[in-house]
């Protein structure tokens, strides 16, 4: 027996994402005895829920919504209103959880889809009224923090009402199969592994290049600038994917040890190398796709009285990992929004072969591809067909797994992975208290570098790649 | 200035393969000053000499032929008989080079496309007639000898008339571009460089299987055999390209040096070994591709008194390579007529990796296809896409880069891309002497000891993979 609170499951999170989701994993009526309830502040009659959810779930799963799957999915849900700030309502969930009867024959799942400031009050009366055994877990969401402090305050609170075992942290991106294969690829083909380290590899670049500009979350994005929304927690999690030791076991607390010794590992960027570190940058007014866009800064005016236009929208950073496999390789991570082009991707350049008998200057590569296509490819150079200089000179072939192989029929979105490995009790993808803490450690020195030198705010024009790295 | 002598010019091979060759290098009308002689015993007048040309040009360069590049062609094309085995009509031949009023102010090249026997009289009457300046090459084919003796008695006798750096022997396997990019994919790659060698390569088997039996070629295979025929020369060509050091640079005699060490180095195959280390066979009776088609014997039926039925039409070989590289892989050398399939490739198993974190029993491959398609393809693990085991299972998939590339357009046949060799005066995809005979002498020893043990000729049906090694 399963049941999934939701808190907040009208939110836009959850009809967008939770609910679709869910409805993947639930509707086909196999699954005996579930049971998921949307929890929100205001009174809700059953048949307008149902019908919100409904228009919804046609929205976001398309063509893959139909009478059927509805009718069994609908069976499982049902909407309770409660004050998640205050005291009303949460003799209805005592009801509902029913914990006397059943206690801990089933796993309970609490997804706290809300904002930060009523974590608080929701795990107090969690355990207040003890609906928090042993068998119940709860799921929570970015930003979680703004900073090492405000890390350190959520995790206590969380660890108030729960065991760190029983803590879901979600950082979507764990939840991509791009991600999830990272460590598959890495320590199941030996040709991989021989090469992942600095005897091989010259550099790394992690990119990130969004094209949606700060929108309707200007406000929360000029306060907290992308080092802190993308960096800390995307950014960081493919790196410490594709640099971590091989794990002692695939179990989540092995594999996140290694996560973890990575993340100490990083040379800190203070005052001192700030300036030939990194890069902080501000769009202006340009072009995507042939459509004029905005600048950043016009794109704040309807709360300019709110902000102070110090975000930054895009973030370049040269990062070196103080260990044995990779010292001397740097690690180029890189994420902006108004950038020319969306993708996701890592692209990892071998060093050159040791002979010079071949013009190599196109060198191997390998790409994970993360967004929108999900391959893995390979560059070789091999001799061109014909030509006067064919022997000697070389083409550079790609070599790739595509997402269109058979293989790849439909790809579960990241939160449809995740909320399956919270109902498996499966820890591996999701945040351990330890390495937030240690990745906010390391993004706030380099707040305070910026800080303190005041290093200067760039600019490019939307639709570019963003400016480059000081000379 | 360049002429071409064909001797043995309106000969089978000559007709289906130089001629198109050579239309293919000559008939865009841009070469200046070249001259294509076909010379053999009858006489034979222009038109018809033009008319038998023509046709099969139609037959084998299909539609790339037209009237226009035709009428470039025949410009160039001229006819003369001449008494191959004896005295009549070499004058008519110093007449046609007429090397008094052009003295190397141009390139010759003679083509002995005639059987092996004929070498010796053509060779003396270029000698006598001193149409052999430094400036002129003679290419020479397959069978060059059938053993150690037999190559040495062609050897002398092309080094009676020629100096080592004007002969070019050809093995048509050199002119594959799968075979020519091998060097270029080892050595301009620093991921297959890196893993070249016996600490990542398991083993390598290398097969050329063929559906077409010994047909009209029935009393010459029956009396060389496969090992011979096919062995001696095109699969040790590929085995010396995959194995051979770096060399010190991509001259033809740098190249050929590194060859000739990987066949010094390996391991002789001897009456102490042969027994686990070979496999020979005869194919009897079976169905390919659903057509029935006879036994060995049968087909020898025609000629039954001119043979004695102990060629084998397949061989297999474990063979070793003793150096630093190589020491412990097994590279399996197999080839056969009236296989289930058509093909040649190379196929490289690399080691597990060094963890045992995922299933890995599929591994890492790279196959280098040589035909009937001309692909390198790698083997990568992934994780599966979904599934209960998903995380753990792998999913194998092909990193292939294939012909219908846009790079490939027109991919020119061995003869080609080896004629346009000669012409440039590059030897490198040439046989020099002294390989030629390392490999004889290698190749008399497994005959030897096949011979001295009685080792047991095995039987295969047509149209299955052929026998395996004795346990």
């Amino acid at each position: 027996m399963l049941d999934i609170v939701i808190f907040g499951g009208v939110g836009d999170l959850a009809l967008r994402k939770l609910l679709p989701s869910l409805y993947y994993l639930f509707s086909d009526g196999k699954r005996e005895q579930c049971r998921l309830l949307c929890v929100s502040r205001s009174p809700l009659e059953r048949d307008a829920f149902l019908k919100k959810i409904k228009e919804k779930l046609e929205q976001f799963v398309g063509t893959d919504f139909s009478e059927e799957s509805w009718r069994n999915f609908k069976s499982i849900l049902s909407y309770m209103d409660i004050d998640l700030s205050g005291q009303d309502g949460w003799e209805k969930l005592v009801d509902f959880i029913n914990l006397k009867d059943n206690k801990c024959k089933r796993d309970i799942i609490y997804y706290l889809s809300v904002t930060p400031s009523l974590f608080a009050p929701i795990c107090r009366q969690l355990g207040r009224k003890e609906l928090n055994p042993d068998c119940s877990r709860v799921v929570v969401e970015k930003p979680l923090g703004e900073d090492y402090e405000s890390a350190r305050e959520i995790n206590d609170i969380l660890a108030s009402c729960f065991n760190e075992c029983q803590i879901y942290r979600i950082d979507h991106y764990l939840g991509k199969e791009a991600v999830q294969n990272i460590l598959h690829l890495r320590f199941s083909n030996h040709l991989i592994e021989t090469v992942w380290n600095n005897q091989h590899i010259d550099h790394v670049e992690i990119t990130v290049s969004e094209q949606v500009g700060v929108e309707s979350r200007a406000q929360f994005l000029d306060r907290i600038g992308t080092l802190r929304d993308m960096v800390q927690n995307h950014l960081m999690q493919l790196l410490t994917y594709i640099t971590m030791e091989t794990p002692k076991s695939l179990s989540a607390d092995d594999i996140r040890d290694r996560k973890i010794e990575v993340i100490k590992a990083l040379q800190p960027i203070t005052v001192r190398n700030v300036a030939e570190r990194t890069v902080r940058a501000q769009y202006t007014a340009g072009e995507i796709d042939g459509i004029k866009v905005p600048g950043y800064l016009e794109e704040l005016e309807p709360v300019r009285d709110k902000v102070n236009g110090k975000g930054e929208t895009f973030v370049a950073l040269k990062v070196n990992i103080d260990n044995g496999r990779w010292r001397g390789v740097p690690f180029i991570l890189k994420t902006g929004k108004r950038m020319a082009r969306r993708f996701a991707e890592i692209r990892v350049k071998f060093n050159p072969p040791s002979n010079d008998l071949y013009d190599t200057r196109d060198g191997n590569q390998m790409v994970i591809e993360i967004q929108p296509a999900l391959t893995v490819s390979i560059q070789m150079l091999m001799k061109q067909l014909m030509g006067a200089d064919a022997a000697v000179k070389s083409h550079a072939n790609r070599m790739q797994i595509a997402t269109d192989d058979e293989h790849f029929k439909r790809v579960p979105e990241a939160y449809e992975r995740l909320i399956g490995e919270v109902i498996k009790g499966n820890q591996t993808y999701f945040v351990r208290d330890d390495e937030i803490m240690a990745s906010w450690k390391w993004i706030d020195r380099i707040r305070n570098a910026w800080e303190e030198t005041e290093q200067e705010m760039k600019t490019y024009a939307a639709g570019t790649d963003g400016p480059d790295f000081e000379e």
